[in-house]
């Protein structure tokens, strides 16, 4: 870690008081994230408004020093990691919901505040943010859509940003820039807003978010099915996706999630080559009949069993085998890669297949579950860091799958993004005109390549 | 007219043969639109594939050259019209379905298919692709991508943009971008697909797109509510949007486009101070709890009736009132300024009530309908070209009646796009900083200013 230039410290000291951290034991903690790396940078800033922001910015890009902005650090891909050192801005302190418009249907907020906080403010006006990562109870709004967070309810209401309206952010040019409407139809000039969604702090730093809300349906219904294959569970996630009623979560979990859930969760399921939940919600009058559509789509020659859950009970009596999976998965190994590849649902039996021939080849451990109706595939490598012969057995096992995926017609990231993880297979996924264009896109906004630097876009050619 | 430079005139003969068209009649009839603006190009080329695309704009930019893209010349904003001369490229030849993959809920094709022929290609499998502009039986996919069409079912499925997973795109730089991937869910760098759908032709040339497919819902319920005034209606959208099954449709009409449906459409309904229809798609179990629902949702104090449709002929009738209306208009006045401004669903009776005001004060013809969903209305000036003073007026308060969409927290389009017509009014929708970021976006993608020059953004200051 390099001191920042006095200058910049004596002006940004001006503009944040305490509010700017420069002791290292201080900066350590914002400087990693769920992907294990981390690094320090020379200050942490803790802006209260937009103001701040855009001034932060302004004296950073005069004396080319680094910004990474941060949530809660709870992503998996290194992307709030301040690799290259600089001003780390967090945003917890700019946390407030600062409308919630029930007839619009949207919500307007700051980045910093927590997806549980927000929903829990909308659940008084029956509403949801449809975003609903793991991570929803201490992950930020900003955080999720910095990565385009999504969860088991994009499956039938999209991802983050299916659910943003509008943003407010300042560019690496230090402009503050007010791009999309709080209204749910929009045709005026370039779609700035679902740009910036998914671009991990390298294209501006949001500072206000409109945000589409949904109705909360008001009942739900579960069901479990079990088959024999991963071919007819496959099957069934191709039926299922073509219901009037669409399912609210449909979560896949391959032989081996099956087996481990059972075997080191304790869960109470008999063997099977496959297992989805299924869930429907919708108005009282209604959901039982949408259920029943789904169990009849579910139904295929490979079915072994399929259960109910019509109370909360019964739910979680169901989704026990799927709750089970991430302890008994630390029970197997200490060191776990989780990607979240997707491929077209048609493709997903054939990735699961290979995924199993992949393991073998690589002798390694690998498990995968996840979000089957979007094809959205959490594929767990197992492994002992300690041990570096089963480590690196794992990462050219990973290399194996990314190209697998992208054989198959699919994607490197469903949900997580790209940051410092997949960044070098970006080169891979897509071909020299299409990052040329990212390139320029990144420079149009961010000219001295200030905001985040290294992130997303390989670092060969990179236009910074 | 300006002829082409004769280097470039020879390269495209060589380049496209008989699909070069430069006989002034001919090339008329590509410079027109729906705007009734109207320029004749240089020449008109009529590519089948992306590789002649690619070579085109290659040959232009040598040239610098403007190119317009042009889908069936259906848009309403004067995008499709070579201001500045150059090429015109119709898609009209490269209109095959490429693929379509029901499992994935995905069809893939070239941007010259029309939508109605789609939509007839989805049917066969019980899909359907959800932006139904009324154009659709004769508008192409890649005119609806270019300007986000969306339609009345846009209120329940989102517009163009919410429907398309993927595109491959000629930049301005002659690069073919790959953007996106044929999968529901793709957090994989910068979302490049997106911008470029409502970029009306400015950042780059669409020559395939991978579109999101939904099911069809097996059946439909019609409602027709008439209400005392625009307040109640209103307050019935905002309900009626909140419900777990949204409706399929919801449609609105003000007190004089209700008046004129009678008094001159030969409409049986009664005067009411604003009118909605209501419909619902889902599963025939449960299509019918969905219509009762929306009915309850529907009933305030200010109901005048309300009346259902479950068959065809049922439907027809009522949407009687709401075909009368386009003749009914035509009747009142030769000339018609059509706009699509949204604002906030909660702000919509105020903006009809101001409406009503500014019609007064300019003494202008003003009859307002549209998408109430989405607070997308169509505010119909209506003058008589001929008259000069009334046209004028009819400008006047089109001025004003846009100074007040951008008060109510609204915007300028919400599926026609800008265009010429709304260009230079993106400098009041948006300030500076924004505007100058969409500036550097467009030399991202088109440093030299070659495609569609003029459109979308302002003019002045214009980076090209």
């Amino acid at each position: 870690m390099s001191p920042l230039d006095p200058r910049l410290a004596s002006a940004l000291r001006e503009l944040f008081g305490d509010a700017l951290l420069t002791d290292p034991g201080e900066c350590l903690a914002y400087g990693y994230d769920n992907s294990k790396r981390r690094a320090t940078p020379s200050a942490v800033v803790l802006p209260e408004n937009a103001d701040q922001v855009q001034r932060l910015v302004r004296l950073c890009r005069e004396h080319r020093t680094p910004i990474t902005a941060r949530g809660r650090g709870t992503n998996t891909t290194g992307a709030s990691v301040p690799i290259e050192g600089g001003v780390v801005v967090s945003f917890e302190r700019m946390n407030r919901i600062l409308r919630i418009s029930p007839d619009d249907r949207v919500a307007v907020v700051e980045p910093g505040v927590l997806n549980g906080d927000l929903q829990a403010a909308l659940a008084e006006h029956g509403l949801f943010w449809p975003p609903d990562p793991t991570s929803a109870p201490y992950s930020s709004v900003g955080g999720n859509l910095a990565c385009n967070a999504g969860g088991p309810r994009a499956v039938r209401w999209g991802s983050s940003r299916d659910n943003v309206l509008g943003l407010v952010a300042i560019t690496g040019c230090g402009e503050r820039i007010r791009c999309g409407a709080p209204t749910s139809k929009d045709s005026t000039g370039y779609d700035l807003s679902r740009l910036v969604v998914g671009s991990e702090g390298t294209l501006a730093l949001i500072v206000e978010a409109s945000l589409k809300l949904s109705a909360k349906p008001e009942s739900r219904r579960s069901l479990r099915a079990l088959y024999r294959d991963t071919g007819s569970a496959a099957r069934a996630v191709g039926r299922l996706m073509v219901q009037a009623e669409l399912p609210s979560a449909l979560e896949f979990m391959d032989a081996e999630a099956v087996r481990l859930a059972r075997e080191r969760g304790g869960a109470d399921i008999p063997d099977a080559g496959a297992l989805l939940m299924i869930e429907v919600e919708s108005a009282e009058g209604a959901v039982d009949a949408a259920r029943d559509a789904l169990e009849t789509a579910a139904r295929n020659d490979g079915l072994i069993a399929i259960d109910r859950a019509d109370d909360a009970q019964q739910r979680e009596s169901l989704w026990a085998a799927r709750r089970a999976l991430s302890p008994a998965l630390r029970s197997v190994a200490p060191g776990k890669i989780n990607e979240d590849v997707v491929v077209p649902v048609s493709r997903l039996a054939e990735l699961v297949t290979r995924l199993q021939t992949l393991a073998t080849r690589h002798d390694t451990h690998v498990v995968s579950f996840g979000h089957a109706g979007n094809g959205n595939l959490h594929v767990n490598l197992l492994h002992d860091p300690a041990d570096a012969a089963q480590t690196k057995r794992a990462h050219a096992c990973l290399d194996e799958v990314f190209a697998t995926v992208i054989e198959l017609g699919g994607t490197l990231s469903g949900e997580h993004g790209i940051g410092l993880a997949k960044r070098d297979w970006m080169a891979r996924a897509f071909d020299t005109d299409t990052l040329a264009t990212m390139r320029r896109v990144k420079v149009a906004f961010d000219p001295d390549g200030i905001l985040n630097p290294g992130k997303v876009l390989p670092s060969e050619n990179d236009a910074r």
